[in-house]
């Protein structure tokens, strides 16, 4: 059954794996599914991440995770027992913290408690924009109307978002994801936020920048149709869906995008990969 | 002042006046602004009130307002001292029940504790749709995820709004209305909400109807642009802005809706109507 569906996979996306230097691999539902504690390894994720370092493909993990600050969250990845290192990670927040530097912008935060710490260095007084992150329970009536009054209260309103994602899995069920939040600011002031994080093209491509790689040569492998698959091919890279995480059988027949392979779990993607470069 | 303001008044919509058989008034914002306890009466509106009722003007009160049931907030209304019944007044919630049992449906609902017993007699085993309304404090990320994932597990998902307001004024600022929530939801499950209530032509119509007006025999006098003026407008009444409640200057420059007229409260609209009919 296994070695059936894997010759599939190899017929859905034939010969890409030969021209690749290089693999992005999302985080939540790819390598691990978040939930109590740590959260739980996927079978066969810990060893794939392994074959892919030991092989001679350029490694990065580009994720929307902004529940914790890089070091926190990956420090976890490591007890799950993943070979990862913090400088092979790239979330939103410290590309935020560039944005705002750059536009001379004070942000008024609504994000998870354990994101705080990531902006410690940044001048909060007198806000004058908005950085929603995915707060979870902390998106509370109070703490999104002290947002919304933030915004509405300013003359040209600036909402950056975090992410976009609509829900994410859980060890207990679906959760809903930052973009949700997104849409609810972005209407109630009448605005567009600018979206930090996955599926943004420059955040693609400041990884695509540190690998020293072109969009072609790169594939990405994610649990979200849109914001991972989607996002990666409007940047001109291979995206590939596992069936893992927030995966749902009606994505294979989504009326925008389509992955360049749909494979059962981050295992069986590198499988195909290493046997199609012939190692 | 007053009469320079009310002189102004008068040439923004000349003529309407005559012609009208009835008024239609929004509640929150128009007569009174909401907030801790019963919130507080706009001043003159009591008395503007009472002066429409004597008048050969037929009177119907048409709110959003889903915090309480008909019956509470009509309570509340005459402790502040308003001439007001509960036959003359139109909230969305009966309307929403009219239409679950025309459809057989069975609601999950994420609406205000004081809303809750107007559900009483409705049949809320296995959801197969949901309801939202204005549930303010109770817009926990808990509850919302709830609604969503009840939404989310159904194969034909159904989301009724009890209204689409983007924020109401309370005495201590702006609030987050439910429409906000219904863009968070239709995002998260990527479909369209049915909105019960303004400015549905459903909903206005049935106002209509219990009057036995023609539309253009109508005024509707709110402080919501978009819901109660391009609302009112959009089913063939005419539409007047009052400056208290939501407004905000920027309402009288709106790309898409221009009220038929804007007066600083009720109680000048109702001087210029009826100075203007000749009374």
């Amino acid at each position: 059954m296994r070695i059936e569906r894997s010759a599939m996979a190899d017929r859905e996306w034939p010969g890409c794996a030969k021209s690749l230097k290089g693999v992005i691999l999302d985080l939540c539902g790819v390598l691990y599914e978040s939930g109590e504690g740590d959260g739980v390894a996927i079978p066969g994720s810990i060893e794939a991440v392994k074959k892919l370092k030991e092989s001679d493909l350029q490694l990065r993990f580009c994720t929307n995770e902004t529940q914790a600050t890089r070091e926190k969250f990956v420090a976890k990845l490591q007890r799950l027992g993943f070979d990862i290192s913090v400088c092979e990670v790239f979330p939103p927040a410290p590309a935020a913290i560039a944005v705002l530097k750059e536009r001379n912008l004070r942000p008024h935060l609504l994000v998870h408690d354990g994101l705080v710490p990531e902006f410690d260095g940044v001048d909060k007084s007198s806000p004058n924009c908005v950085i929603i992150g995915d707060a979870a329970e902390h998106f509370t009536y109070q703490n999104l109307n002290e947002a919304f009054r933030v915004l509405i209260g300013l003359e040209k309103p600036v909402l950056f978002s975090l992410g976009q994602g609509r829900y994410y899995k859980e060890t207990d069920g679906l959760k809903l994801d930052v973009g949700v939040y997104m849409k609810a600011l972005e209407y109630a002031c009448d605005l567009k936020a600018e979206v930090i994080g996955k599926p943004s093209p420059t955040f693609f491509q400041s990884v695509l920048n540190d690998m020293q790689l072109q969009a072609h040569e790169v594939l990405m492998i994610g649990d979200d149709l849109l914001n991972d698959v989607g996002g990666a091919q409007h940047c001109g890279m291979k995206g590939v869906q596992v069936r893992t995480g927030k995966y749902r059988p009606s994505d294979e027949r989504h009326p925008a995008v389509t992955a360049d392979g749909t494979v059962d779990d981050l295992a069986q993607a590198v499988d195909v990969i290493l046997r199609q470069r012939g190692r």
